[in-house]
């Protein structure tokens, strides 16, 4: 069977499996969830040994180290994904809820209700986590999904479609709920994302080269982000103690995550304060430090400094490397940041009300943050549950996606017989 | 200049002028409203003058009457435009709103702030008074737009352009707030539909043709739907005068409308007690009835009777024409419409309590009505205050929309400090 056909079967009963998985109930989805992550425990030598074949191969054929490490199915990740699932069934069930419901003056009672989106197609790189946690997200938001993880991953993901498929029959479920792309040919990802009958929403997971192409070929919406060029504002009337904390803690909690702040934006008052004390701390680290003239003067002295162009500005570095720019006020800091910003969450540092009340407002990105670190951004953090990524678009789904962003709200009428005039 | 130029240049002044569009207060916005109504007072005859050079352009290049009912700005249609703006001034403003604010266990507070789209290009065909009514509800929802109206309507357009300029600069608003397309040139459409660095959303209104054609060229978010096949199942327990009056209404209260009811489902067991009276109703409007074999077997002798295709089932007639159709069961209407609906409104008559709140849950249309006429789909029925559009999307809007489909949320994260460990 060639791979268009192939993936357009998988489709056709993704879509047709999704009216079963939109009308079960919650106990119904929760019980499938439950048996899946009885049945890792039960089968999880199994899946280390699928995990082995994997890894073999990957290394076999030269996999960068740190590919191999994402690729591991470690007996922590596997307890990991265990505790996942049965977070999501602790969850509270988006579907069906009714707000705003509202008699309308011919009689008419108006609401919106929450309901599944349809099919969801994810997808990913080497981890195999993955395909259990994305698996547990579409299935508690009353979604088929189609899951096209890496390559590398096949036997891990088979093993574990299995297992997933075990779980949805024995709650009753059509199998056809979850469906592993069962193929390593790239050419399904190109399918995938060009199936706008059967896919109602594709959600990217991945390095920016998937993403840049799925954004080019994709005829499918999509919940995503391409970067996370993320900004600090010291305010002139910042304190200085948050700022020193926060500053360094956006920078060098971690650096590879998409929340990290890449470009601090310092008020020209406060800069002699707050740059000297702030760059003892980058300097336990070795952060590079890319400078504007006038910070640059501010820092000389610095090992790790270098000019910044005006690259840096748009620059996601995913490591121990910083922006740094002067502004004169937070007009200034707010057009620098709507204008390079990647509009995935930006913060101010200040204890002045009204500055603070116009950061938030003006500042058009996902997320924006009064006095706090960046790396705040993240579904866990926000108390969404679950997380299945971040979206930097305005439309639909915007931050940290977790189950809600996973539905959509269409409106009901309840009536009586009424007939409009 | 050439059109991409000229196109270019309007959506860059549009992203700079939408900053601040969205930085103006609630005040602000009203103010430019309510200047643009009394302007539009004080120059109604320059408009009608300025309409009825369109209309005699019109009129001498042959535009079919219908069109040149649509092109004309009568007193009265002028009358609703002014009192339109004065309604969009009296809702409440959608902007700023925040909603789920809540504490999370690492100190921060985070909560969702609604904020505008940026900007919105507009798309429509003769009637001037679109220009008016987007033009207000984008103000008052905080963002800029580009209106590109029919080119019959160049004259009268022009005119309000420059009423909405005077309104914007007397409230202190850029006026490229507000742009109208000062081009009559097709290209100026592709050329708006495919710029998303200046443009966020696309509102096609206009028909089949037009928005074809947008979904295949457009790169830009569009809130739009194709058609309107509307359905109304009579369930074995519905109660026969609410059928009865609903079916009617759905159909003939007016057939040129996208909620009009197209096909009508019949449950077998209440068909031979319902159509015959249902049937006489649309004989008092020389309906045509295109039917399945079962109910053509129980309408023969009607004189407007067709036996139905598959063709009919998808179908939008916009005409006194129904398709109808005989089902064993409310399975088989749900597996009819989620087949065959246009995903726009559909709805039950039924006294079935359980039958009700599964069509409810399970017919995937953007409004689903228990015992009203699918007529009811409509901004104003639904209480939104003013409508832009009807989208049968998932993403993002859905069903009637007004200003707060115009809007977007973004996460507010109120911190005191905290960083992330």
């Amino acid at each position: 069977m060639n791979i268009t056909e192939y993936m357009q079967s998988v489709g056709q009963r993704a879509r047709v499996a999704s009216r079963a998985m939109a009308r079960a109930d919650s106990a119904t989805r929760n019980r499938a969830l439950l048996l899946i992550a009885d049945a890792i425990v039960r089968d999880a030598p199994l899946l280390r040994a699928a995990n082995q074949l994997d890894l073999d191969a990957a290394r076999a054929s030269g996999l960068a180290p740190a590919m191999l490490e994402r690729l591991a199915l470690s007996e922590s990740a596997i307890n990991t994904m265990v505790e996942g699932l049965r977070q999501i069934v602790s969850l509270s069930d988006p579907i069906g809820e009714i707000s705003n419901l509202k008699y309308r003056p011919s009689g008419i009672q108006v609401g919106q209700m929450r309901v599944p989106l349809g099919v969801i197609g994810i997808i990913y790189e080497s981890r195999p986590n993955v395909t259990v946690d994305a698996a547990g997200l579409c299935i508690k938001s009353g979604n088929a999904t189609i899951l096209r993880g890496g390559s590398e991953a096949i036997h891990c993901n088979r093993a574990l479609a299995k297992i997933v498929a075990e779980g949805l029959l024995g709650a009753g479920l059509p199998t056809d709920g979850v469906q592993v792309v069962d193929t390593t040919d790239r050419a399904a990802v190109g399918a995938l994302i060009t199936m706008p009958q059967y896919v109602d929403v594709i959600v990217p997971r991945g390095g920016k080269g998937l993403i840049a192409r799925l954004i080019d070929e994709a005829t499918v919406p999509m919940i995503k982000h391409l970067d996370g060029i993320c900004h600090v504002y010291i305010d002139a009337k910042a304190e200085i103690a948050k700022a020193l904390a926060i500053a360094f803690n956006a920078k060098c909690q971690r650096y590879g995550t998409c929340n990290t702040m890449e470009t601090l934006l310092v008020a020209r008052a406060i800069a002699p304060a707050v740059l000297p004390q702030l760059v003892a701390l980058y300097a336990t680290k070795e952060v590079e430090l890319r400078a504007d003239p006038e910070a640059f003067a501010l820092l000389a002295g610095y090992p790790h400094l270098v000019a910044a162009t005006d690259e840096d500005w748009s620059t996601e570095y995913l490591g121990p490397i910083l922006a740094i720019k002067t502004v004169e006020n937070m007009d200034e800091a707010i057009d620098h940041i709507n204008t390079w910003s990647s509009k995935h969450t930006d913060a101010i540092i200040t204890e002045d009300y009204s500055a603070a009340m116009r950061f938030l407002r003006e500042v058009d990105s996902a997320s924006v943050m009064i006095n706090a670190s960046t790396r705040f951004a993240d579904g866990f953090e926000y108390g969404l549950g679950a997380e299945i990524g971040i979206s930097n678009d305005k439309l639909h789904a915007r931050g940290p996606v977790g189950l809600e962003g996973l539905t959509s709200l269409k409106y009901v009428v309840f009536g009586h017989g009424e007939i409009r005039n």
